[in-house]
């Protein structure tokens, strides 16, 4: 069994992964670390988790005892911390759930992010891990940058025209839940202020674009989709609910493009209707619709923003890494309603 | 006192005018018809309304004590019922909240209401009520098509583009609240499948985008914004929360262009970031916002769907045709959260 | 594999028993029956179960192919049907999940559900199924009368001291979520009106108190709970939470009674500060949290409606009477938050 | 025109005060102080007031120009700065909404609220701002302790029992929205895990709990109700459902008891069914509905926390000890659904 760790497992992402990890068949939740909840037990910020009683938060991992590593701390923090832990010498499988391997330009973290990058040696050694786009980089791949929430909607809904050499500028709406902010009391997820709104954030200005049209190019093989994106904030916990306008030629036959891009994808399924989120809400699944009139085309996908959208996207790249099935662990319904 | 009567007043928006010409210093709330309630207290349907505590629905309106009547009845009801009561010669103003006289062209109807229109040779008395981009016309008027609340929305953020010439394609998303949907029980809006989610419907097919295209080329003067709009049905009561992306010329003033347009309108709010619903619902505000970047813009409007969306600027229409202040009875502020 | 059937299978219940069974371990998923959805696939109203693909729902159930049926129809269903299957001879489990044979005494029928029972012989058989506080009964029983959500919650906060003959008054106020009011559209379950919204309904007079007074007298051995019982519709979808006051003694060890009650109950956990709905929500664990200030003590109890108060606890009762482990296909975990 | 101040303006419940007294026909808004937001405009925190558009905030009142002032500042907060304030010499109407001034034995603070009393001199000053139950006692007021929102709703609830003479033990659950917990972020109010839960905190334990019972004692004349007290956090913003418990002679007439007391009462309404929030929420209302069975009887309140159980209250309170009418600057209907 391939001995697995999370560092940062302490917020929302951490508690999905632990949840599908134990529940993983071929894979040993081995280790879990969190410097803020270090000694605590795992149960201690995710109640529902009652099956790892016994478990405790240590520090940091030791990775002598690892196969694999997910990290799910805060932007910024990865890139502090594993070229030190790389250094010791143990191969480790990596998945990365934060954005700091994403970009493949260092110099794009000071504009995007507002700092340098702490370790712009290990940008090439990390392939971003959309794989139902890019399966066999998946596959060859030992470190994984894994999407972030938007950017996988938005790249699943996108990524059939990109190569399909449809690209062009796209005009994207997309609505997050609350479990999107993290575990972190804030102002913008204050109950008074969120439920029952909307309100939307840093128009046309968000950092992920960057990461969303850079993985476009690199499947269409040239540059592709120039995005307009408007992220929302939702009075919802779980979910991403992305609208995609695009233009498209007369002649093209997105149901044809859409349906062969995906037709062996477990996880992706294109739906007759436009989508919901409860649908996929627990689940690693993404729902897709495509409408069109004439030359102008809606894509719209719904996710779970930290299933599909974080922790369960990574288990699938560390699923492939691996040669395991792509959907071992994964398989678990939601509740609905 | 300007005698008012409300035909269709057992609904929400029936409730919500009810609400406001009841506290309205400049009219008289003279009868509130129901078929479906007739003979019915007005609080049965409408509980936080006691202060109407003797008044009950009858079953028709009585012309002969009114100057002027609101119609709130469903899609297709006013235009049945309106030519008999006119027929008896008393002058009356009228508002009409359905979408019966929003087009001029009666061949539209069949094809986005599904049925020839009853009336068609009253469509030319209507003016289409949207005051803060056709003033003029609805002070002129005595029969008002109040635009339905994603029309109010769309037209807000656009209209300033569109005088100014700047027309084009325009990609839009638009969330509506559940009260949107009135006050019968229907799968849509089913508690458990409705909270928690996000469902987009007709997209690119919504009925009322012609009459959106249609005012926004009467205020521009030739054919201005062609709309590709995705209304989605979300997880809250009320508020319509409408995205708007447009391209624009580099030299375009936008920020010159929309604080002129609405430099003297007491429900237009220009607000530097982003707005919110709860901000506005309760009121007959319509706050707008305008993001920027190159020639890609966004124009983001969020208002109240049952009062700017329906029977507040309904209110403000009669207003302007009776010549009183424009915000008689719409003075009141909302609460928060 | 024990062939299952379910009967009744379109609703929010039905869709709980499908998603449990179709990935129980011991039990195959045969047969499911709706007379509303007959003919059509069972990811229609279920469009989370997509596992299920291939399966539609049959009008009736075949009992020949079958060793355990669950009933999931509505209240005055099971009775009107099950007689005549029965009387084809083929021995079958039973797991009702409505009323219709949870009270003992048939004269009850008509008092608290306004009709007289269709099938009074059939009563003697049923087991009520509240299997932690009764499971020597639930294993012998070939019939099951499965309890409701309002009773499966007070029971297990008031079980303990019944069994410790420590009864009498108990004022119970519980809060349900709008599942619990099943997959048709009402004016209880409309959005615009539940959300955001508290009601209470029946205070004093809701038809499930007599069988969770005449369970816990069973369990007691004599008279043991008179309930003053107030219900309430919260603004959430899934969930019961449960407040029961009660008088106790001094003297009585209240940590030590309901310690031991539960010390080996899978389902049943105590918690050490008051219990929420969302640690619980998807599962079939019922929390407990017992407070107390002199002879005055509160129970708290929060269990999902839809599985420990409905699908889950059925195929817990259907466990034992096959002689699986109690646990069996009840393992997942809920998702949080 | 009296003027007032508000003193703690930036919360929730300053917010509420502004609201109501911005358009108070018989006083007139001159200060606002906030220490946090000390030269701010007052729209910052609280944007839906935008007709106060010019108004900031101060860092202190000035009493040279104050007829009376609400003190909105956190809990401990009033008892240190007012005797400063009064030391001065002006005369002033005081309404405190914090619990500084709720209890008459200083020695009950360390108790309930964790440190000592810091102006014991001043209790004897301050009046139990319930005007229902204990109009006299206001209107000879010049210093109001007003009730918390709990309180509100509890005493209401039971006050026309105690006044019978009919106390004795109450159990009580009332579910609190999530406003009142005020305007800064935190764990309990954290949106991922506010929405759709439930969840009941200091069981048997509550804080506002003596304050109740010695309001009921004073009104009744002598000890009256005993409360078993368990509140709860709902997943909605505004309001305070409360159901109460009691036992009560078979011959007395509730009926009466409760139309009697309540005859006269313009903001105390009884209702044929049980209540909901959404009709209170935003008015000064408390609807009660009293439901029996022979010697068991519940009593159920509504009201809006942020309104009836503190902004508005204390506006009512300051009507009375100015001798206008009760009502004034209270009217405002809320908005429904």
């Amino acid at each position: 069994m391939t001995k697995v760790g999370v560092w940062g497992g302490a917020g929302y992402t951490g508690g999905e992964l632990l949840r599908l990890l134990s529940a993983h068949p071929g894979v040993e939740l081995a280790q879990v670390a969190s410097r803020s909840h270090a000694g605590e037990a795992v149960t201690k910020p995710h109640p529902h988790l009652r099956r790892l009683g016994g478990m405790k938060f240590s520090a940091e991992l030791d990775p002598a005892g690892l196969d694999a590593i997910f990290l799910a701390g805060g932007h910024g923090e990865a890139m502090a911390w594993l070229p030190g832990v790389l250094s010791k010498g143990k191969a480790l499988k990596v998945v990365d759930l934060s954005a700091d391997f994403r970009l493949k330009d260092a110099a794009q973290y000071p504009v995007f992010y507002g700092k340098a990058h702490a370790a712009p040696a290990l940008l090439a050694d990390f392939v971003y891990g959309l794989p139902e786009l890019d399966a066999a980089a998946v596959k060859r791949a030992s470190k994984i940058a894994n999407p972030g929430c938007f950017a996988t909607a938005v790249a699943l809904a996108l990524g059939p025209l990109a190569k399909a050499g449809l690209g062009g500028a796209a005009q994207v709406t997309a609505v997050t839940g609350s479990s999107g902010s993290g575990a972190s009391p804030s102002a913008t997820t204050h109950h008074p202020a969120r439920e029952g709104n909307l309100k939307a954030y840093k128009p046309l200005a968000h950092q992920h674009v960057p990461e969303i049209e850079a993985f476009l190019a690199k499947i269409a093989g040239k540059p592709s989709f120039a995005l307009s994106m408007v992220p929302v904030s939702g009075p919802f916990v779980r979910g991403i609910y992305a609208i995609c306008h695009v233009s498209v030629p007369e002649s093209a036959d997105l149901a044809g493009l859409y349906a062969s891009a995906y037709a062996d994808k477990a996880f992706v399924r294109l739906v007759d209707a436009p989508p919901d989120l409860k649908t996929v809400t627990g689940t690693n699944h993404c729902d897709l619709h495509v409408a069109r009139k004439g030359t102008n085309a809606v894509i719209i996908a719904a996710l779970d923003n930290l299933v599909k959208g974080a922790a369960g996207q990574a288990v699938q790249n560390l699923n492939l890494m691996l040669g395991l099935p792509e959907t071992a662990g994964l398989e678990a319904v939601g509740v609905y309603p």
